[in-house]
């Protein structure tokens, strides 16, 4: 996508040799307009597919989610949540998902009521790295009996694996900007 | 907003007598297109305001702010963090926020680059109860030398005092539904 790489560049801030900032429009300021486009661009991505549900993780992931549930006739967006609610009294599945950027465990959580067996859930993400958050999601939706239908990211990283991870065990993955390499403030694109 | 007092009526579920759990369009799976017409709604209740900004806190209030953003010709929406994230390296203004229902204390942080000298904001939440989340926002807006515009909650909780609170210091409040008591399972709207 062709705007959002535009828009890595001239807004977005490399650090390292692993980290793109990209707070002006994704993680942390949220440009809504530019958000209804990469919505639009996850349809045209994965056109013809029967969604039922689109499943994110809180924080950013929900801005992602939202502003592409219009363009899938108002599937509902699920979060899951990086910790057990106090008010989550009833079941939810659970699963694992290491931060390598981090070095922490996040345990994602979803109410067994919002993923149904049989549904069909497309995964939605700001971004995808080492593929744990987007396994973790995976492993709640099989919880549920339910049905992948594929995973979109706003931007890979490439040089971290998660996609080809993903694609491995099978899943559809769509990343509408994908990155090779971040060095000396440089990002090059694949 | 009588849809969404229905909304609360048919899907929420009252717990003792402090709790309203919205899981089902709000505070886990979202209703999107519902929360569009929460967005227009926020437009009538604010309509003539300059709003440069909409300022929220993750994660819940991201939706909200989200599809209220076209409402507001696309205002860009800035989420407060719960924790400075390791990528923050720059500046950044900080508030706490207690929360009575946790137990806890958090801190709100925003990126000094995201609110400007002069802009005018406002705030967007899911729920309004002791007011302490708004607080601490309104605290970064001035901090950062910009304006509150008022603020605006899908759901208030009118018996835990925040609106009030909110009002006393000068603040417009906008809460779309207000509940005035939560007792044996029902809900009594104001």
């Amino acid at each position: 996508m062709k705007e959002l790489e535009e828009k890595i560049l001239s807004e977005g801030v490399a650090i390292g040799t692993e980290v793109v900032k990209v707070d002006m429009f994704l993680n942390h300021m949220l440009d809504v307009g530019f958000l209804q486009r990469v919505g639009e661009e996850f349809r045209k991505r994965f056109a013809g597919e029967k969604v039922d549900k689109i499943l994110t993780v809180e924080a950013s992931g929900i801005a992602v989610a939202c502003m592409a549930s219009p363009c899938f006739d108002y599937a509902p967006v699920v979060f899951a949540k990086k910790a057990k609610p106090n008010t989550m009294t009833e079941g939810f599945h659970s699963a694992e998902a290491i931060s390598f950027t981090k070095g922490t465990v996040s345990c994602f959580v979803v109410s067994e009521k919002l993923l149904k067996p049989g549904e069909r859930i497309l995964i939605l993400d700001d971004f995808l790295a080492h593929g744990q958050a987007s396994l973790a999601l995976t492993e709640l939706i099989a919880k549920a009996g339910a049905t992948v239908v594929g995973i979109g990211a706003v931007i890979e990283k490439q040089f971290q694996g998660g996609a080809q991870r993903l694609k491995e065990r099978g899943y559809r993955v769509e990343s509408l900007a994908v990155i090779k390499k971040i060095e000396d403030g440089n990002i090059t694109f694949a």
